[in-house]
């Protein structure tokens, strides 16, 4: 499963530098994308069936086998369950100095202060139960608490720590690795890794806040988008986007459907028009166009998202975060003790190579923080399986359980009405 | 090892449709790039240690374990051993039907024709110790004996044919799997796919010999590399393309030598600058920027050579292209009995992993051809290697083996004076 919940983009109005706008650059920016934002990436969270025994060895890696009518092998490939957000930051048009003189580094507020009021209390104790401190500094949280890059960072900081939980509870005895970094063009991440678990080979939840100059890169795909941001008027922008999908090795009709049920029913909350809309754009977004297939059987993808209103876009990602765990953890729990063969085994290892052609060669968040300066690369790159197989000239036969998934890939189904 | 021996770009003066320069667009490409061109790409060919038994088992992959004093496992990962050449036709900047009437597809010609000249003989000859017959007609090829499209097509036929038997012979048992296949689009290739074998997981040798008309994305790629080929004077214009390189698991000094003599004494027939120039453009071109690190140990890389004269360049190639199996072969056999450890046979794995990235991320053949309609995916990925492996945040420790490669990866070195 992978999920990009909560991607907030906010911005004041600017220009890009080259492409004949002029102006100077002053974007909040992330590994994946320009603008301010918040958005959670998707990662490996595989499973595994072995004994007990040390951690690290290869011997028993597997994947689960289905119980269920439509049977096989099913949570194997793709189950990636991860978080990423970013919220970044950005002042005015004035650039990088400006910025940093409008959110000065301010220290020391982390320690419970004298003299605070419950508001902060309440804040103290929020950040209490997330996997590290917040990436903007306590202070600075607390000077802006109505803001919505406070809202936004400390939903996706608290999803994060939801998701961390949920998946540690079901491995049974993994833990996750937290890697807490600052990016030196401004802001930072926490990346949390749990590898070599019970039930999961590879699992990453990462989130980010981060803001600076965009690279010459990221201003063009921002531009591709339609994302000419001008300084004239001094109107801020803003947008979010996110998703979440699932990228199973063998169809399990039960499993999908609960899967875009609950993610559909998020969705419902703030509208009906919102998960055929959103389920559309994540079976196109997620296509390996040179294979004619797509990654998974989808899920939910937005982006650009920037109506009705920036609160009521925000109870929307409130919403889809919230679904992230029911919509994925009750499928791990009950396949994770399926077992499977030597040959449903090879054919998650391919799959997964597919995943690893279209995160390398599609996906924007990937791409955008490859090659944009000062990105973390083990953080984006996290999001690659832990193992994955390219065979010459593979192909399923007719009616064969592989042949049955590909078809779904090929021709995306409604899974709910 | 990759190599990629004789890219040949030949064809009329033309423009570029977009890019404010109007008229029509008739280049010749390829899966790699576009004009007319005559290359190799590299693929797998990497090597396995295993007991005799069937085929499509994973227990005993490995790799090989060097006995030399700089010692360890070296053919492991990217060994990969390939030739694709594209010879593309094209004639005039007339577009795709004037090129159709100026080539003719002329059949039957394969076969014996009574009165044939003692040329024809020959050619037929030549062909017969290819992996297929020629990708354009041989009626074709016997009206134009001179020209040097018809030469370079002999040419990547040739070694493709030298390249294949050299590696199933010291693969032992083993033989290629022979596909050809042609593009509506125009023109075809020859895969030839060595799987599963006792020395190599996985060779690729493809050739192809494609024309007709550029996509937009190849004719930017085109722009990028300031190939506007224009249509006013009538000249025609050309350039070659190629290169041979080598990936290893781990530094073994003495082959790394080897390897890079072989090919400078190639390239010194032509010139003593020619070596360190397309050595050190073999190590800018195989970077892999967010890593910070190059593919492999380099070897020599060209494209875009005009000058002196299509007949010298044409030689240069020629002396390269019998360079491949001297320079490659010798370290197969030298090293296919070498044992290997698990925790070897992992840096393999994750060595491999970013060969996949710099194949996906970076190269120029790899992401023209899939991004070009009409090309064969299977022949441009065929170059991934068999299993690849991504660990979150690895990194060697400290004076090991693994730390010694990276160091070369990150600071190429000069193998011979």
């Amino acid at each position: 499963m992978a999920s990009q919940l909560g991607r907030l983009s906010v911005g004041p109005c600017w220009r890009v530098a080259r492409g004949g706008c002029g102006g100077l650059r002053a974007w909040s920016q992330c590994g994946g994308g320009g603008g301010l934002r918040a958005w959670s990436q998707h990662s490996g969270a595989r499973r595994i069936c072995r004994p007990p025994g040390p951690a690290g060895t290869e011997q028993s890696r597997g994947l689960g086998h289905g119980p269920t009518a439509r049977g096989g092998p099913w949570l194997g490939t793709g189950l990636a369950a991860a978080l990423a957000g970013l919220v970044g930051l950005a002042a005015a048009a004035l650039g990088h100095v400006q910025r940093a003189e409008m959110l000065p580094k301010s220290s020391g507020t982390r320690a419970p202060s004298l003299g605070r009021s419950e508001e902060e209390d309440e804040l103290a104790r929020r950040c209490g139960s997330f996997m590290a401190p917040p990436v903007t500094d306590l202070g600075e949280l607390r000077r802006r608490p109505g803001d919505m890059k406070t809202k936004m960072e400390l939903l996706i900081l608290e999803t994060q720590a939801q998701v961390c939980q949920a998946l540690a509870q079901v491995d049974g005895g993994a833990s996750f690795s937290v890697d807490r970094w600052e990016r030196k063009e401004g802001g930072g991440g926490i990346s949390c890794v749990l590898q070599d678990g019970c039930v999961f080979e590879k699992a990453g939840v990462s989130i980010s806040v981060v803001h600076g100059n965009l690279s010459e890169e990221a201003a063009k795909q921002m531009r591709s988008r339609g994302k000419v941001l001008k300084t004239k008027d001094g109107n801020k922008q803003w947008w979010f986007g996110g998703g979440c999908d699932l990228t199973p090795t063998y169809l399990n009709q039960e499993d999908a459907v609960h899967f875009h049920r609950t993610l559909k029913e998020a969705c419902d909350q703030h509208g009906p028009e919102l998960y055929p809309k959103f389920k559309k754009w994540c079976d196109d977004y997620f296509f390996i166009a040179h294979r004619g297939e797509r990654r998974g059987i989808g899920g939910i993808f937005f982006d650009d998202l920037d109506s009705p209103s920036k609160e009521e876009v925000f109870r929307f990602v409130q919403s889809c975060a919230k679904a992230v765990v029911p919509s994925y953890i009750p499928l791990v729990k009950k396949h994770c003790d399926d077992s499977f063969t030597p040959q449903e085994k090879l054919w998650q290892q391919l799959r997964r190579g597919r995943y690893v052609e279209f995160n390398l060669l599609y996906d924007r968040g990937t791409k955008f923080g490859l090659f944009t300066p000062g990105s973390r690369i083990e953080s984006i790159l996290m999001s690659l399986p832990l193992t994955a197989r390219w065979e010459y000239m593979h192909s399923p036969s007719e009616n064969s359980k592989e042949a049955e998934i590909l078809e779904v890939l090929r021709h995306p189904r409604d899974w709910v009405c």
